[in-house]
């Protein structure tokens, strides 16, 4: 028997171990053989550790036989100043002792700085591509999103929940769900938390959650997944939808405040720029139409629904008039929006509901939704929806519920937006789409 | 037109609202009308607020005409220090605006302090039990162990992923795993993200996940679900497991320090008392069996097995003998762990893995995997399996993995015993089982 005492070291920065302070100090690092270059007598490994790659100048006898690529080895050395080198020091003298070995050489050049691999190629090889600084810079970004979007809930007062994926309707209705057996009942995968999360606004008024979402979409375009992973919130004693929107642009300066702080050698890495957030406008959805079409020039086509060109026209608008990267487009039409979506009491054709729009693509929906039990359950039969089937949900409406709105945004395509990348495949680790199932 | 400039404004907590330094000023606060008591010419309104309940006294001209238990109101009053109400301020004088009202009563009394409802009656009625405080507590505190260990990953270099839910191959083995239709092809619900938290540790050294895992098992029992939330991370350049347990060590200490220090109000309402976590006791999971069965005087039936029964014995043990509220047992049989486990090079009939024990309960298995290809590959096909079937998995071995391991945290398991309640589903706000696939 023994104790387990807990870890109680902190993580330090690679500048903190590596840098300004740490001159001529002897400092050993564990980490994955990045690239190799023999130089006469000298080699040069790069190390890939978690922190970021570190030079180290390597001795002929510095334990370097049979050494590769994707070894994971334990570096000994002394720091020194050295302006070319990644971070400005490197490890000299280095001595290397070796802790695992690849069975096979890597299949692509993932230390290059650009792979410049097709999709599918990239795609299948993923486990491994992944190990790109590039790609690291992605998910690491993606990270940043998520960690500035619970932050910001939790200082707002929400709540984080977690609700079923394995449910028994669908929220968004439409054929696009997945079915599966669950113990010889139909069953099927959440398309959104929307039922649990109106639920939950009841108990905690303020609700967040992170959660993957299921989409049976046959759409194979480059912003379409099957499965992505959803940041959602929902808030009670909401004024009006504006609300909701305000609630979102606080999210989005704190997002961009956090990784302009922390993220910046990533950001440089990937070309990308931080969009502007201090205001962002928001336009009604006929009249976003009227604007675009007229700017550039061309006919609306459908007056009651957005394709994705006129997301571009909009955005690039947006751009234009406003110098923003981001507008919402608010009142869309009711016939668009699913049966708990609130309509305008001003005209009942279009409904209290947003989009917003990133550099063209739409990255959240969201809005007021219904809280009168009369009022949900006359719209659901004037779908020709039974109420019946939605008991469960309609006891929240039932037993009362506060005026309440909110949104999901697509982490995927928020990441892809910020990053400037041409595929939402590239900014999810492993995509689900309508021909990939693996890895 | 118009522009989003954000929300600026921060939570407060509700002493801040109505507490010292509030007193005798005018406040107007939103909540539901949690419980309505008539005293002759007064009526004590308590409200239900997202940061707690206040109470209101509210004089007969208060608007209260048809306001029932869980309509949604705006109370304006005067803050009036009294020991006798919650927090030990009121609101005097106060005024109603009514917001929504409910289209039925309450099928539960939800603000009497314990409801005693039997388990499939409650969770039938979740949507309005949820709104209870006991239930609200539990549920806070589940919000604190999310917060706090995604807190305490962030802190110690770790990435957070999303990875797949929809998968082509099982990661735990077995018949427990549910199937659906993709597109036509055959896939299933990921049982942990295992493959993919592994293939992560080669791009990122250090990560972490909270999601959904789904497991198809045919038990009806207080500790199983069908569907749970899986506190996952997996580290590189571990000298042994025991990293592993000192990591989740570090994690329960950060976890019991959060609690004591922002949900106290919580733990008092449940009657729950904190863990002490300074030290977490570790034994061979061969020496905890003999010791429990030694000190309680039973017969080991089956030496390569825990039963539920033991697992409450070594529990009881090790909270006698060395004073904690979780243990962690090692070495399990490797018969009884997946093939990705590394077998203890000292006696192979045992792996290099463990679980941990909270209150009698197991709430983490963990332990270190094989990093090397060679080794995987012979102990996959010693057990009869296809490594061609899992040639994206395997990709990670052939082209180099440092050593590592990781472990999977119960999300419900852990709240369920931190909270003192008798049966899983109690911490889970949806629970799956196999007679509920609602609310």
């Amino acid at each position: 028997m023994e104790f387990m005492a807990g870890t109680r070291r902190s993580e330090t920065t690679i500048a903190e171990r590596i840098g300004v302070g740490r001159n001529n100090q002897a400092v050993t690092l564990n980490g994955m053989v990045h690239s190799l270059r023999s130089m006469g007598a000298l080699t040069f490994l790069t190390l890939r550790t978690r922190q970021g790659v570190v030079q180290c100048v390597c001795p002929r006898e510095a334990g370097l036989d049979g050494v590769t690529d994707e070894c994971a080895v334990r570096v000994s050395g002394t720091v020194r100043e050295e302006p070319r080198a990644p971070g400005g020091f490197e490890l000299s003298g280095a001595q290397v002792e070796v802790l695992s070995r690849p069975a096979a050489p890597l299949p692509v050049p993932i230390s290059k700085r650009r792979l410049a691999l097709n999709l599918d190629t990239e795609l299948g090889l993923r486990p491994v591509v992944l190990r790109s600084l590039r790609a690291r810079s992605v998910f690491r970004i993606q990270d940043a999103v998520g960690r500035a979007f619970r932050e910001y809930m939790h200082r707002e007062g929400f709540t984080e929940i977690h609700t079923p994926k394995i449910v028994h309707a669908g929220a968004e209705g439409g054929s696009n769900i997945f079915r599966l057996d669950y113990f010889g009942k139909k069953a099927f995968l959440a398309q959104s938390p929307q039922f649990y999360k109106q639920t939950m606004v009841g108990a905690f008024e303020r609700v967040f959650e992170v959660a993957p979402v299921f989409r049976a979409e046959k759409h194979a375009t480059p912003r379409h997944l099957n499965e992505y992973t959803s940041l959602d919130f929902e808030m009670g004693f909401i004024d009006g939808f504006t609300d909701v929107m305000e609630m979102e642009t606080g999210f989005l300066q704190h997002m961009v405040r956090l990784l302009a702080a922390e993220y910046a050698e990533d950001l440089a890495r990937l070309g990308a720029e931080l969009p502007l957030v201090e205001r962002i406008p928001a336009v009604r959805f006929d009249e976003a139409k009227r604007l675009a079409a007229e700017a550039y020039g061309y006919r609306i086509r459908d007056p009651y629904d957005l394709e994705p060109e006129e997301e571009l026209h909009i955005s690039q608008y947006a751009k234009e008039q406003w110098g923003s990267d981001f507008v919402f487009v608010t009142h869309y039409p009711s016939k668009k929006r699913p049966f708990y979506a609130m309509d305008d009491p001003a005209d009942p054709r279009y409904t209290l509901s947003f989009d917003l729009l990133f550099r063209g693509m739409e990255v959240t929906t969201g809005g007021q939704r219904i809280h009168d039990y009369d009022q949900q359950v006359r719209k659901m039969l004037d779908r020709g929806m039974h109420p019946e089937e939605f008991a469960s949900y309609l006891m929240i409406h039932r037993h009362g519920m506060p005026p309440h709105g909110g949104l999901g945004i697509g982490l995927e395509r928020l990441t892809m937006k910020l990053c400037g990348l041409d595929n939402v495949r590239r900014a999810c680790l492993f995509p689900r789409d309508l021909n990939r199932l693996e890895p």
